[in-house]
């Protein structure tokens, strides 16, 4: 048997590692980073340094993959995801198979925490139906950027008592503020705050969080949105990449 | 200046702090443990473990404190959480007045992470709205329970781009199943699970989530939730206290 750990390795600041996670990249004889393409290479200089900082075992090795690029052309959005986890579950077999020896363990170090927004659960899962290679894996949890941006902006997620939505940009119109009064947006490539036209609406947002690039803007959404739409073009512009998160929210504690 | 520290512990694994909480820490002065009663005697105990763990520097000192007994007679669940959240103010505004000298740090161990269905942040700037002592103040994020359970049950959050709602058990019948597929339900006192009818609802349930006595169950609605009422029952009994979590989920990746 070999053995696979999914590691949560936190969104941007490596203080943000747990004990839990630290241990567990020093139990692995390989530590498998992905690497994204150019616009993403900050990230994957995150891991690095993650790597560099925690791990003390002399004999373990670093192997980067690529990860396949998702296909988009004549086929519908779930095809497309559907299609991109099987090709990634390739990839992943093909490292199981080439780059870990029997009885050994090999770490994937996963941004945020592998539980949301983030297919790598799933993708292994996919690996152990193939039964091409017999592994067991256990996942570690890991700051996501939900705790990040709360914790940056010193806020409660939930208004006392009531719920809150964690969504996408795709979907954000269906929910706030007619479906829920408490939202948190991620993978919002289109800034679906801009067309949010409610006047109690309260935004709080983020980008680059827990990073030295840290960006965050928090106010009445009418107030701050072009504010914010501007800091998120111009930092868009002069790093190459983004990534932004945001929490929107309407009505007050103690109120029915 | 005084300085605030409020630091989220995670929610029973030790292994679950994350670097920056343990700096945290060691950063103050004064570390401050609640106290919430005999049958929450191992929480408080979970929070002197992590102390002696991770506490280095050996100046610092730990005050336990009782955090007030809420009071619900004669007055609506707002009042009482307002009044309650006033007097837990007062309690923290002595323990910054009389425990913390003047350029001191004190910090606040918080169950999971501040930001989830917790009031420590709330109650601190209550603290600051009064005007009796200065200080500063930093959040820093834990690991939750929703981040416990998924991970001992190996589970992604959210269906594929899919949103997830976080609940608790009294407003549990307002969301699940009709307006959120995916329910994660805390502070659940009634068993709302039992109400739900759902034939395709799957449950992914966690008690003592991190901690020695942790028990998971998971399957079909219908055919475990008999199941879960008896251990949760049994475990409570035994225990003298119960914290129990779960996920609530119906439909599937790859759907519109
Ligand atoms: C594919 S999801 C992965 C989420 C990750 N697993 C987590 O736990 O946060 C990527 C999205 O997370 C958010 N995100 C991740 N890291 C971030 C950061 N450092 N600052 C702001 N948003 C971030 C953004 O909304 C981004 O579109
Ligand atoms: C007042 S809330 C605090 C939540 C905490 N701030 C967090 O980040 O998880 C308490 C609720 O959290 C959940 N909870 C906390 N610790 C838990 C544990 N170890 N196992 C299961 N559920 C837990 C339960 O639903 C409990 O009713």
């Amino acid at each position: 048997m070999k053995n696979v750990l999914i590691v949560g390795i936190g969104t941007g600041n490596p203080e943000h590692m747990t004990v839990q996670a630290i241990n567990a990249l020093n139990a692995a004889n390989t530590l498998f980073i992905p690497t994204k393409g150019e616009a993403k290479a900050q990230l994957a200089g995150i891991r690095r340094d993650i790597v560099s900082r925690y791990v003390t075992r002399p004999d373990s090795r670093v192997v980067e993959f690529a990860i396949p690029v998702r296909q988009t052309a004549d086929r519908s959005y779930h095809q497309s995801v559907d299609q991109w986890h099987a090709a990634i579950a390739t990839a992943y077999e093909r490292l199981l198979l080439e780059e870990l020896g029997e009885g050994q363990t090999g770490a994937f170090l996963v941004w945020g925490d592998p539980m949301l927004y983030d297919s790598t659960i799933r993708i292994i899962e996919r690996v152990r139906a193939l039964e091409t290679v017999a592994f067991d894996y256990s996942v570690i949890p890991g700051i996501t950027s939900i705790q990040a941006l709360a914790a940056s902006h010193r806020i409660p997620l939930n208004l006392v008592g009531k719920p809150v939505e964690i969504t996408t940009g795709r979907r954000l119109s269906e929910s706030f503020p007619q479906r829920s009064e408490t939202v948190v947006v991620m993978l919002d490539g289109e800034q679906a705050f801009m067309r949010i036209e409610d006047p109690d609406a309260r935004i709080y947002w983020g980008a680059y969080l827990g990073t030295e690039q840290e960006i965050v803007i928090s106010g009445r959404l009418a107030e701050v949105k072009e504010d914010i739409l501007a800091s998120r073009a111009e930092a868009r512009a002069r790093h190459g990449w983004i990534m932004d998160i945001y929490l929107l929210q309407k009505g007050a504690d103690f109120e029915e």
